[in-house]
């Protein structure tokens, strides 16, 4: 057990401080509700600009240190002019980064030393439900795949591991695959 | 019926070619496979780096004009560095740019003339799911706002049902709305 608890590995989680918010939030469970904001314009044809800066959390508005901001649009192959990622590959870069961010914390928490982790992901859709051919194809995915390559100080088990339980508490995994209710307003 | 048809209103998308192509892929459905990509590198801690680049459609390998990259990370209140928008906040975002290119698609198709249109959007979020304090709260969104606001030539009857029929056509919507399968694994 000594030998265990001194090696330190430095994934750069900050482990303590989200098992002392785990504690904190458990006992004012009101500071656990976030409100995640994103403000759109749109510019011209398909391109939109969207800007992500202030949330809610803990009682009270927050901040991000800057302002992130995120041009979408459609390709050149929809007669579109490609002033950025499509509006479905931004969905799948908000996947990567949520398994990715939980595979780091999950190591840390583990004590695991990553070397390297890296993903590709692959979303398979049919147009013929954005374009209105076939009624009876989905608009959105058919189906993701998602591949981890992952060199780290761990056994294969323990890789896998990590990958699971990282699903288990991945918000946009669990977006992804479960149905949640958006309502559209318009003023 | 003259004087609408000699109308041309200029939102900058070319129905011309999304007609085309509605005609072209339903007479070759095989063409309307598209797959969608992105590549993650873990950079440290919670950061990760997302570049988007390559896809498959109509048929054959297809490539954005430029190579998009995203970097996500946590805030400073989960103790990360915030060194990019949360992987939630990136899901906001397709959402928004999914729904307002629907819009000035539509609006386009009906001859309709935008002046402006702009979205806000807020996902909630009750943070003990995915701190692992409740096995009954959901890791993810528990539901999610948008609200438009659309400057057009057009009454208030034809604005609600251009933003109707951007959500019937959404993939993003979709994605969102109903479950699509992930599969994730690790080499």
């Amino acid at each position: 057990m000594t030998a265990v608890a001194e090696k330190q590995v430095q994934n750069g989680v900050n482990v303590a401080a989200l098992l002392g918010a785990r504690e904190a939030l458990g006992k004012a469970p009101e500071a656990a509700r976030f409100n995640w904001r994103a403000t759109c314009k749109w510019m011209h044809g398909t391109h939109s600009r969207t800007s992500i800066k202030g949330y809610y959390g803990l009682g009270q508005e927050q901040s991000h240190k800057t302002e992130f901001t995120f041009d979408m649009d459609h390709p050149e192959v929809f007669a579109s002019e490609d002033n950025g990622a499509t509006p479905v590959e931004m969905v799948l870069t908000g996947l990567a980064g949520c398994l990715t961010a939980g595979v780091a914390a999950v190591a840390q928490m583990r004590n695991l030393q990553l070397r390297s982790v890296s993903a590709t992901l692959e979303g398979s859709m049919d147009i013929q439900g954005i374009l209105g051919i076939d009624a009876d194809v989905r608009n959105g995915f058919d189906g993701i795949k998602v591949k981890f390559h992952i060199d780290a100080d761990a056994t294969k088990e323990e890789i896998e591991a990590l990958v699971a339980q990282s699903q288990k508490r991945s918000a946009v995994y669990d977006i992804l695959t479960n149905p949640t209710n958006v309502s559209v307003t318009v003023s």
